[in-house]
């Protein structure tokens, strides 16, 4: 049983980990993907700068909560503490996902936060998606990895993590989370998409803020919750 | 009789959502194109949320001006309101195109008109390419979809949808129209590269304006109207 | 002979276009190249307004330089008489292209000339690349198309169309020209790219004015004129 | 042996040019990669001028640290004196490039140097980019090509090149370098991606500046060096 959801999920990340790349959001070994066996506890990640093209689903790493490499011979990527203390932190998602992709990192880089300018990012990040502060000089001695996962969750503390789905890490990149690896990913492209279109609007109009309530509202509760009616969900 | 032409629009409109992709215009399921038989009145639009790769001429859906549904299983587009609305105003288009196109969303997002700027814009479209108010809460409260068509039609009020045939909807983005739903398909696409290239020009030189009315007249009329002279409707 | 050799260019010529399209200089039916054959004093030059997945050698189009159709049913780009003047000005020059490319129509739009501001610049265009005024309504009333030549003709009243095989038409887009139909897209091509470069650096360092002109001098001989030693010429 | 070990950066050289192109790193022959084969001290290098779709190991040019060609019957790049200069200050790299990047051009023509913004640039330069000063007459006059190597040599006094592997020459573009070919052709790829993302970062936020020493010697120190912990050496 156990076993059978574990080969499932290696699949799962080794697929969320190859269409970082088919979707251009990684290069080199720049990103990772990780999916997590909540009943088991263990985090299925991909190896530590392993190219791309020689991942396969039986050479994903697993982790214990811990930070204990179980069933593997290959070093898990050196961002897996932070993957951990999001899947501690967030206790309801399935999968987290770190990139370079080029817009997302070009805010993180000038650390600022993507503010809601349309219904794009409305329809799927509730509110203005926050870039944390620079981890400071004790967090960096104390465990680097480790302390950018606190980061975030200290980042988080007025923000609800299930509608807003996603950060930029001040000076280093995105992070998102999901249900799921492949909603990380899917998060992951939206929140590159979003940086891209932003990096254009801000500096058409600088002046330019997050739209109303209102407007955000009607746009992700058309889609998400109890009264969505986007989609196919209330057919059939 | 009218089996035939609505097959045959059906065709149209999934080809006309599937150039959408096919051209960049449109990422996930972030857009929508719909076809009328003005005959019959019976709009043929996208399924909602449904992936590009699922569609097929046969799910495109149905529905009349009254906004009913009919012969059709899935929902249609949740912005089926808004086309309707642009169809009862604008008595003759054939066509009706929204998108989340990057740089005509970055544009609308930062709730500007495009000017004018030059030729490629004065061949295609009359005049400036306005940029609507943003919704106010009292339409978004009566009904947010038929509302943006409303929003749409009273920017029009002083401008000839036959000579302008986009628009920009602020904080959300671009909708077209055309004859039919493949020439909304290309004003979409004209729309978004005339965005591309006036985030260049605008950046370059925040100065630049509309183009004088003669030039902008000579371009626009050598390729529409009853004097155009370009491409090869005199020959023959 | 003459048919041979038009026969020839009708094949260069028809190679020329489909190239603007292969490297994107082109999109849809916006732009056109030609070639002349000297001997004969003929034009060959794209039909306009044709798709350029229908094109082929021969519906080129084959006119003098008096602007008169020969041996073709197709009617000519409607930019034919700006080929012809420069044909005419620019007495040994075998090609022009004419586009609407992305980056160089930005410039062209802002009305700027692209300042020489590196060696990629320096190793093809002898100078910075100047744009012209804005067309006349005078000009506009008398001829449109011709006087789009003769507004060129005139911005190189101090400048050698031997070294400076380009310009910018102030917001309309870029003509290049050359030794023959190839060298004239060759010459587009490079435009754009150091359009888009040029783009970057204005924008990070608004005070980057023409590099020297002994930096200028070393690069551009040194690819060109006899004390060249670029490439493989003076070997073998 | 001697030829053996030829044939093979003959090989490694090829491929390294081709890559550029690959890569997007080069269009048409701007451009070039070498090698150096420390034991006899044969630098490898293209052929000046000469089409990437040309190009073999066979026709790799051989040139000595005198910059004699030695069994070879093309001319070498025209920056083989730079390339050589640096193989005789760089005591122990294996290989250089040369390429006019998009954006690293771009920032190379604006004549700044790339300032450390993220973790992205950490990884694999330590410290800011350095951007030499422009030639001066002086050096153009005494020889162009070999005074460009003295000019990135005398720019890295104060800067260890075995941790910054990478250069941007003011007005003209980048060159990198590595153990070997492929390493140059990889720093090379990087640089153009951090440039590529500081042009952004350094528009939306003209403030920000190099990231603090302990976070950017984490990043790089936890790639590099004896403490490393990245990727798979410690494993297995």
């Amino acid at each position: 049983m156990r076993d059978k959801r574990i080969r499932k999920l290696k699949e799962d990340v080794y697929r969320a980990n190859f269409e970082l790349v088919e979707k251009n959001l990684v290069i080199y070994s720049f990103g990772n993907a990780s999916g997590i066996d909540r009943e088991s506890g263990i985090v299925v990640i991909k190896p530590s700068g392993v190219d791309y093209r020689e991942i396969a689903p039986d050479n994903m790493v697993l982790v214990t909560l811990d930070g204990e490499v179980v069933e593997s011979e290959l070093n898990p990527s050196s961002d897996t503490k932070t993957h951990i203390e999001l899947y501690k932190a967030f206790s309801d998602i399935g999968g987290v996902v770190h990139t370079h992709s080029l817009h997302a990192t070009a805010w993180a880089q000038a650390k600022l936060p993507l503010f809601c300018l349309g219904t794009t990012h409305a329809d799927y990040f509730y509110g203005e998606i926050p870039c944390t502060d620079v981890i400071s000089d004790e967090q960096i001695a104390r465990g680097y990895e480790k302390e950018t996962g606190t980061l975030i969750v200290d980042t988080f503390k007025n923000i609800d993590y299930h509608t807003m789905k996603g950060v930029l890490v001040a000076c280093h990149g995105p992070f998102t989370w999901g249900d799921d690896p492949q909603d990380a990913v899917f998060m992951s492209d939206m929140l590159e998409e979003i940086a891209r279109m932003n990096f254009m609007s801000a500096l058409l109009n600088p002046e330019a803020k997050n739209i109303k309530r209102t407007l955000h509202d009607k746009h992700y509760l058309r889609k998400h919750g109890e009264n969505a009616y986007y989609g196919q969900k209330g057919n059939a």
